[in-house]
C-alpha cells in the first residue's frame, strides 16, 4: 500500500490546560455561575479529545468537568488530562440532573451553535436563568492561534502545497473532474489525516459555479482546471485554491486571472494588526469593481480556519472585527463569468506583529503544460 | 491509479417530488401556514442536492422554494427539479426578509436541530407565530424508505461487506490500527463515495474501549480485531462491525463472542411490524444480562441509519416508536471488558411486511487466520 500518515497528534497538554484557564476568564468577566460546552470541535479545543457526544460544565471557581458516555468515557479518562471525565447523565434524566447542579445558577453561559430543541430544554430544566451566547466569545479565543497552533497550521499548509504538486503531476487528459478529486483524497491520507473539506475540482466553464461538485467532465487540453482543497494535518485544515490552464491561455483567461490575482495581492499586501476585515475584503472587491467585474465576485474575500475550514473571523463588507496577531484567514477574491469561466486565488496569511506572513507557498502563474 | 467508484448518483426525480409532496401533508396535519427545512441532510432529502448553506421556505398552497447563495445558484437551478431554487438573502437582511414573508403566518415549522442562535432571531423576526418543531415529522418521512431507497440501502450494505474482506484480506502482523483505518478508507473510495464514518478499528483489549480512535497498537498473530465501517453508495450509509479472532482464540473469546452472537440473532429473529423498538433492545438486553454480562453492555441496541449513519429510529430501552415496514436498523449488541476484550457484532436490517430482511451478509464465524 502507499504510505500514509500518522494518526493525527495532539498539541502538548500545556495548550489543553491554558485553554480551560481561558475559560474562567469567560466567566468572570460575562459574570457567568456556569458555562456548557457542547458542540463537537469547541469540546475537543478545550479537552483535546474528539468525542460524538460529551458536555464540558464549568461552574465558577470549581474545576471544569467533562461528561461523556459508555462509549468514550474509558478513553476520555485516559487521554483527558487538563480535567477529569465522568460519565454522562442519560438523555431521559438530563433535565433532573440540571435543576440538581443548577438551582443556584442565575447566569448561564450556552453555545449559539447547539441545537434549538436541546437549547429549550435546558431553558425548561433552568427557567429562572440568563441565558448566555458564548459561542462568539469561544470562536474569539480560537481565532487566535497560540504559538503551537501557528506551527500546526504552517505543517498543514506546507502539506497542502505538496499535496496540490503531487495531483496536479498525475492530471491527464480524459481524467474527469471526479477522478481528480479522489486523487485529492488519496494524497490527502498520504499527506494528513484525510481532507479538511470535500475539494471543489472544476474544469473549464464549470469553474463559474463557484462550488460546483465534481462531476463527469474531462480535462482536455487548453481548458482550465480549479481546485480548492485542503487537508487536516494533526485536527488543523488548510484550504487552497488555483485555477491553472493547461496548454496555452485564451486571451480572456489571461485578463480575468490578472485581475484576480492583483486583488489577492493587492488585499494581502494590507493586511495588519489594527486594520478592520472590511477594509481588507473592500480592498479586493474595490480592485474587482473598478476592473468591471464586481457583480462577478459574489461571495465574501475569506475566512478563518484552523481545527475549523471556516472559522472567525471572515473577511467580508459586514465583519467589524479588527486584525490583531494569531489570526489565520484565507484570502480568495473570484471572477465568476457563468457559461464561460471561473477563476480563483485562495492564500493562506497569518497575521503577524506588523504585517502577516503567507503560508500558502503554490505556485500562481496560472497555467501549466498536460502530461 | 486504482479503480475509483463514479461520483454519487441521485435516485430518480420522482422520489424528490413524492418527498416535496409529503412537506404539504406536515403542513396540513400540523396545521402550519409555513414551514422551513434549514439542516443540510434534511434540505438534500427533498432537493437532491447537497450545499453548505440553502433554506427551503414552504407557505400552505404554495409551490415551495429553494434558496441558496451565490455559491451555489447557478447549480440548484441546474439540477434541482423538484422545486424552483432562487438566490438567498444576506444574513443581514434576513429578519427584513423574513418579516415580508411571514406577516400573516400564525404557526410557523422549524427543525429543533437547526442552531439555537438561528432559531432565536427567527422568533424575533417573526414574534407572534407559534413555532412548531417538525425535526420529528421530516425524522419519520426519513425512517420509512422507499422502495428506491431500500435499493440504495441494499447496495451501500453490499458494498460494506466487500469492504471488509477486502481489509481483512490485507491485514497483516505489525499493522497498527491507522493503517488498517487507512485501508478501509481506500476501500471506501473504491467501493462507493467514501467512508460512512471515521473506522473503528481496535486491536485486543483497545475493543473494550467502544469507540476507540484507531493508534497505534499493531496486529500480532492470537489477537482480536474489531472494525466498526460504513461506506456511502450514492448518499446511502451502511455501517457493519465484525470482532474477528485470528488465530486460535481463548476460552474467554469464545465464550463471549457467543453470547453476543446469539443476542444479535435472537433480537434480530423478533424484529417486525407492530413490534416496538423497545421490546427489540430488550430482547438482547435481557439475554445478555441473564449471561452476567448485563453492566457490560452500556450502550443501544441499534440505531436507524439512510442518508445519515445514526437515524430514527433507535433500539433503546426508551424508545417506544413501533416498527413500519421500510424502516432500515442496525442490531449491535456487545459486550466489553475493561483491560481484557470488547466484542460487537452488529448487522443492518430491514423491516419487512412480516419480519425483516438482513443487509449485512458477511461472515460470523469471530475467527480467521492472519496472513
Amino acid at each position: 500500500m502507499n504510505a500514509i500518515s500518522k494518526p493525527a497528534a495532539n498539541l502538548p497538554d500545556s495548550e489543553f490546560v491554558a485553554r480551560t484557564r481561558r475559560l474562567n476568564t469567560v466567566m468572570k468577566r460575562l459574570k457567568l455561575d456556569a458555562l456548557f460546552v457542547q458542540t463537537e470541535v469547541n469540546r475537543y479545543y478545550f479537552t483535546g479529545m474528539f468525542t460524538s457526544n460529551g458536555i464540558i460544565m464549568a461552574e465558577r471557581g470549581e474545576e471544569p468537568l467533562f461528561f461523556t458516555d459508555f462509549r468514550y468515557v474509558i478513553s476520555a479518562c485516559k487521554e483527558i488530562r487538563c480535567m477529569p471525565s465522568k460519565l454522562l447523565w442519560k438523555g431521559s434524566e438530563e433535565q433532573g440532573v440540571l435543576r440538581g447542579f443548577g438551582s443556584g445558577w442565575k447566569r448561564v453561559g450556552f453555545e449559539g451553535a447547539i441545537s434549538a430543541a436541546r437549547f429549550i430544554k435546558f431553558k425548561e430544566a433552568l427557567p429562572d436563568a440568563e441565558w448566555v451566547d458564548i459561542q462568539d466569545e469561544i470562536l474569539q479565543l480560537r481565532s487566535i492561534k497560540s504559538k503551537a497552533e501557528r506551527g500546526a497550521m504552517r505543517r498543514a499548509c506546507a502539506a497542502n502545497d505538496l499535496m496540490l504538486e503531487a495531483v496536479l503531476n498525475q492530471v491527464q487528459r480524459g481524467m474527469s473532474e471526479w477522478e481528480i478529486s479522489a486523487l485529492v483524497r488519496r494524497e490527502a491520507e498520504t499527506l494528513g489525516q484525510g481532507e479538511a473539506f470535500k475539494a471543489i475540482v472544476c474544469v473549464g466553464s464549470n469553474a463559474a459555479e463557484c462550488h460546483h461538485h465534481p462531476g463527469s467532465t474531462v480535462m482536455c487540453n487548453n481548458q482550465l482546471l480549479l481546485i480548492d482543497l485542503g487537508v487536516k494535518v494533526n485536527h488543523y485544515c488548510s484550504d487552497m485554491t488555483r485555477t491553472t490552464f493547461f496548454g496555452k491561455p485564451t486571451a480572456l483567461y489571461k485578463k480575468i486571472y490578472k485581475i484576480v490575482l492583483d486583488a489577492n495581492r493587492e488585499a494581502i499586501s494590507k493586511i495588519k494588526p489594527g486594520v478592520s476585515c472590511d477594509a481588507i475584503d473592500r480592498v479586493a472587491r474595490d480592485y474587482i469593481t473598478k476592473a468591471g467585474y464586481g457583480k462577478n465576485f459574489g461571495h465574501g474575500l475569506g475566512h478563518g480556519l484552523g481545527l475549523d475550514v471556516h472559522e472567525n473571523p471572515r473577511f467580508s463588507s459586514a465583519e467589524k472585527t479588527v486584525l490583531k496577531p494569531g489570526m489565520v484567514i484565507t484570502v480568495e477574491p473570484g471572477i465568476y463569468l457563468p457559461g464561460r469561466l471561473g477563476i480563483r486565488v485562495e492564500d493562506v496569511v497569518l497575521v503577524t506583529r506588523d504585517g502577516c506572513e503567507l503560508l500558502s507557498g503554490f505556485d500562481r502563474s496560472g497555467y501549466r503544460e498536460l502530461e
